[in-house]
């Protein structure tokens, strides 16, 4: 029933693929038999011989698919050096609406951001007049935190203290309830953290393979992820009739097809929604951390777009927060939480900041943690990203007239592309897109008429591959076919951005208008 | 006869540890048994318990020791609070001699690579006139080359295309032979790099599990990553006797003893050495590429010290170059070469750059491993830490002289430090210590009493443990036992950085030497 699904033994791994697949099935399906043995290497060999072939190497890493920089956008970067040396000229330009990088679609930086990190950087900056004395002042309490009070010293986990200080305030902020900082771990991204905390969980059980609950769709981290460690993935879906909603219904559905099979250990939800656009009502959370509690799982909440919030009959509700106001059982739950600097207004995905609330862990499962990333840093300048997102200026200060207007601008300009792009899917004829309530993408429903499905069969690609190609080759404009984040059997999606400028973005949508309107016309 | 050995069998990592070990063994042994199966959690669950537990967690995570910064480490800091808060009071401050991080031992960073971050971070500062025009014109360059020409863009690998075409420059001008830039990929510091180049390599084949050959005394990075992975390490001891020389003799006696147990893939060549401060000689190298060549191995060399070499009569030969001159067939051999900056001159560690070079690795391979760390990024002011150092300024440029100063003033002095660290070792009875001919580091042998290996016994920690404890307590030094970096049965050595500047060090050794002896006392 599902394009999408749990793993047929143990000894196989299925990713979706937008690669050819064996036979006929064009379905974006791929099983990767891990039982089979590689060709042992002889210890003497002939001249030429490479030692290290796609025949021996690690299985799983030759399984991993990472659909939102895949195939697509490799052509995406080919044409763009067509269209320079002038062999390609349907169009001026690659829209790359494949990828939540704000300033790569020119959003301009938060001034405060870029001011602080200078000043960490290079501190004789300090006796210029042009930083505000805010900038300074956070500049040299952030360096007296650093080894040698210099940027350039290892960076220590958990990370520079004030930094997870200021993390766990601005968290008792946001959800009125206490915060250690203690709990608080800075990884260099969200990703990061995400790969270091799943990691944690390779661990067989009675001849299960460990497992975690995803969304479908999903952001494909999680896939790759679940494949680079050999861990199994068991599919929720989102009700895309419903605005992407969550129900207690799939989730025992889901995790009743994976008994035997696989041991779910962990429940992965994103809210706001990447690809789906959706935010979780505080119901809807409580619904899910009491089904997490009932089926002992442990909660991981990536919550990345916690900032990025644009329809106004919605409300960000932190996992915790939630979970502190169910009170106990609920509130003594292991959650990790998962936030970055490089979403929200200030998109400085380049300088690799995050942070990790974990909460309710064992102290020694913590203190293993923290020794097994011992070795791996989070740059300086990713801690003082996440520095100044949880603690921007305050009214009164140097540098907040200019932050709260440059803040403003950027969500403003957000809501209103969020806006504009579901109602132009909306108006187009065969696709239907939910609200974007937040995050910074639209994942629309497209119908394709059986001449494309066709096609895409024979060339041995999913449909919504085929639609993606071309709609590359004939504008320019590069989103993510559907199948890399997962979809129910026989529906076709594709996820794009919300993030090209205002003007671009209006031109962008007038050439899918176009671009639709004739594939429908051509594959009639 | 050694201390660290092969596993004894497949299902057990055997790990160095400084903690307790079971039983009356002392030595810093660790054997974890994989097969041990963790208690399977019921779905429903008792309130409070918890859901992950060191019994459920990831079992090699669990046996991950990295010495660098542990026990010993967790103290000093322990004791710095003591300090502050006037608890402890038999000395000042600790002297953080246990890890290569420069610039927390107040070596002042190279004024050109800040400026450069610096306006790569706030474009805005192009319009000041301190920045001399070399600065600008780099920084301009490298955001050219970001999307969006922002620094808050997505870093996508394998990296900035300046970047890598700057060290494939660098690489030909040190090598004599050509680079080319498609094979360099950037990375948040070696590390990084080795981590997933070691991923590559996990594949079991006939039943063994892969290993990889690693130099005792090592870096501890290769050890920690091996337990992670549940790969298998094979050890070959360096000659202290004979400078730390690395024989093909003993090369050999480490594979043979690794037949049938495991299938080693990689050899791990760290040159200069790290702990051991030695450089390989030429002839020595082509021994060692004749080894890997007869016997199947891929090279992995660490060569991330190879601007920091103070012997008058050593020189830094690379790995590639090497290969290069001895011509077909070894120079079609895969090689793997690490590099960072973080060591050398200019110890930017806080920034997390660093670069890998593959040669001659087989195209469907690289493309593969390029795939699998789409998702992970070198930071874009790491990427610009690596083209300060692959391109410093040239002579001529604004920039030059001041460079020049700074360089030349940082690696005299560390080859002062060099000198000094092993003359007073030498100087102690007791003690003796191979010449520093580069890296950071030096590695005494130290003769303990045996009444101190006694009550070291009744601790259940290894001698040098026991030792670098009581000196830490007793003077503020922070350094790192031998064990945990491997050395042969029955020898105790310890690493200690050549970092602190040149006042606090002869401080410090003065205080090291007055503490051993001491100790001697004590212990007669």
């Amino acid at each position: 029933m599902f394009s999408r699904n749990m793993m047929p033994s143990t000894n196989c791994i299925v990713t979706n693929s937008i690669k050819k697949v064996k036979g006929k099935d064009f379905l974006s399906l791929r099983i990767v038999d891990l039982t089979q043995r590689p060709r042992l290497l002889a210890s003497a060999r002939a001249r030429g011989d490479r030692l290290l072939t796609l025949d021996n190497l690690n299985p799983c890493i030759k399984a991993m698919e990472y659909a939102v920089r895949g195939p697509l956008v490799t052509r995406a970067l080919e044409i763009e050096k067509e269209l320079k040396q002038g062999t390609k000229n349907l169009f001026n330009e690659v829209i790359k609406a494949n990828i939540g990088d704000s300033q790569a679609m020119r959003q301009t930086p938060i001034t405060f951001v870029r001011q602080v990190m200078a000043l960490v950087t290079y501190p004789e900056l300090m006796k210029i007049s042009i930083f505000p004395d805010d900038v300074k002042e956070r500049a040299k309490l952030l360096l007296s935190g650093c080894g040698g009070e210099s940027a350039g010293a290892y960076p220590l986990s958990p990370g520079n203290e004030f930094v997870c200080r200021h993390v766990a305030e601005y968290i008792e902020k946001r959800d009125g309830f206490p915060c250690d900082s203690k709990n608080i771990i800075l990884c260099a991204g969200a990703t990061e953290g995400i790969k270091q905390i799943l990691k944690l969980l390779i661990c067989e059980t009675e001849g299960l393979k460990p497992a975690i609950m995803v969304p479908v769709p999903q952001y494909p981290l999680y896939s790759s992820t679940a494949t680079e460690f050999g861990m199994r993935q068991v599919d929720y879906y989102l009700d895309e009739s419903r605005g992407w909603a969550l129900t207690t219904k799939e989730l025992t559905r889901a995790l009743n097809d994976a008994k035997g099979l696989c041991n779910p250990r962990a429940l992965v939800v994103i809210n706001p929604g990447n690809p789906t656009g959706q935010v979780l009502t505080k119901e809807n959370i409580e619904e899910i951390i009491n089904f997490a509690y009932e089926k002992g799982l442990i909660l991981l909440a990536d919550e990345v777009y916690q900032n990025n919030i644009y329809d106004k009959n919605s409300e960000f509700h932190s996992f915790k927060k939630v979970m502190m106001e169910m009170g106990p059982p609920y509130s003594e739950m292991e959650l990790a939480s998962f936030m970055s600097s490089s979403k929200g207004y200030t998109g400085e995905c380049g300088f690799r900041g995050g942070y990790i609330e974990m909460i309710n862990f064992e102290p020694e499962v913590k203190a293993t943690f923290l020794k097994s990333i011992v070795a791996i840093h989070c740059s300086t300048l990713g801690q003082v990203a996440v520095d100044c997102v949880v603690k921007p200026p305050e009214p009164g200060q140097p540098s907040y007239e200019l932050f709260i207007r440059e803040k403003t601008a950027v969500l403003k300009s957000l809501a209103e592309r969020a806006e504009m792009v579901a109602n132009t899917f909306n108006s187009i004829e065969g696709m239907s897109c939910n609200a974007v309530q937040g995050a910074m993408y639209a994942f629309p429903q497209i119908y394709l008429p059986d001449k494309a499905i066709q096609i895409a069969g024979k060339q041995q690609i999913s449909p919504d591959t085929y639609y993606a190609l071309q709609l590359l080759e004939n504008t320019g404009i590069c989103i993510v076919p559907g199948s890399g984040f997962g979809q129910k059997e026989g529906t076709h999606h594709f996820r794009t951005t919300i993030l090209p400028q205002h003007k671009k973005l209006k031109k962008m949508l007038q050439k899918f208008r176009t671009f639709h309107e004739e594939f429908l016309k051509k594959h009639k």
